[in-house]
């Protein structure tokens, strides 16, 4: 079983970040060697530079925070992304889309996204804090069968943070060998726990190394 | 002098509005002669069908709204909007990158979405609740430099509203014969008056209709 530091997506999204903040990040990373950063596209080749040659993963977003991008536009993204050697794509569904019931719309734009990041890691944030329970399962049906790796819950943006509630009922509703994602609101070692405990493979936040110096010892 | 109306983007960038939502606006649109609908890029099409003979304009988001972005993003993104027959491209700067002063990347970044947009309008949205004093006058300053129409107040996602102090920071610092659009918090007719007397060409609200209905009666 993997270690905590490796669940931990090390996540800085903000839009005034300058880049001394992204270094730290990184250096943050590499030292508690966490499973990824995750920073803005702008941010990508400073953080392959400063990961190179560590096990630490560069991630990052698309279409993010709205996903009310045209399907063109979230594909241009992660080719570009591809392109700067991005390891994981974290990209926002069309929550109006969805809530339209337009399913084909969506699981395309999805299954379009995995294509452009070629055999790479794709993870669907659904938006849980603007999703009925029902639309939350469809967004965890449509994201399987678009062959995404992942369902993750939100962007931190809009409304709504990981809860338990919402990672059992994703996990419900997931086909084959679809992992999960919690991410938003999650600040301690007890917040983590209890998300992996529900079945979440993934945290995205801010604060892995109070997470991780949060555990209790031994 | 134009009238109140002619100020108005009438604006909806929420995530998970259905399509009915965005019909109304441009049916509201239509009934009070705004002066544009401003709505996410999923919707242009949508928007200028609706539209179609009318002189309310379609206007888009790029890059929104947290601007991070590459500039080849959202180039990409303003030459989609561009062909789907968009009018005017409200873009957000690269805030992490004013604030390193990387001057250059911002104002080529400006002129890269200008030259996308063939001659059409560009609004350039320095998000002002981020940014010091002096950082607002620099980025209205590039914006000019960059060819921009507008320099445009916040993107009502990250922190801050229109106040009439930046207007009349950001007007200080205009060159040419570039405009401003205010946005984000403006509900009433006398935020809207506030704002045009202060310099404001261009209010982004979704209160238009309120704003129009509640001018004093003569």
């Amino acid at each position: 079983m993997k270690t905590l530091n490796k669940y931990i997506d090390h996540t800085n999204l903000k839009p005034d970040s300058k880049q001394e903040v992204i270094r730290k990040l990184c250096s943050d990373a590499r030292e508690w060697d966490f499973a990824s950063v995750c920073v803005n596209p702008c941010n990508i080749p400073l953080a392959k530079q400063l990961l190179e040659g560590t096990t630490v993963k560069v991630c990052t977003v698309i279409g993010f925070p709205l996903g009310q991008n045209t399907t063109k536009v979230k594909v241009a993204e992660t080719e570009d992304a591809y392109a700067m050697g991005c390891d994981e794509f974290d990209m926002v569904i069309n929550v109006g889309r969805l809530k339209d019931g337009e399913e084909d719309y969506v699981r395309n734009e999805i299954a379009a996204v995995v294509a452009a990041a070629k055999g790479k890691t794709v993870k669907v944030i659904i938006e849980t804090g603007l999703l009925t329970d029902q639309e939350k399962a469809t967004a965890t049906r449509l994201s399987c069968e678009a062959g995404a790796h992942f369902v993750k819950t939100c962007t931190g943006v809009s409304q709504g943070v990981a809860t338990v509630a919402d990672i059992k009922l994703m996990k419900a509703n997931l086909t084959g060998a679809v992992e999960l994602k919690a991410s938003s609101g999650i600040r301690t070692y007890e917040d983590a726990q209890a998300l992996i405990n529900a079945g979440a493979n993934r945290l995205g936040t801010s604060a892995g190394i109070a997470i991780i110096t949060g555990a209790p010892k031994n």
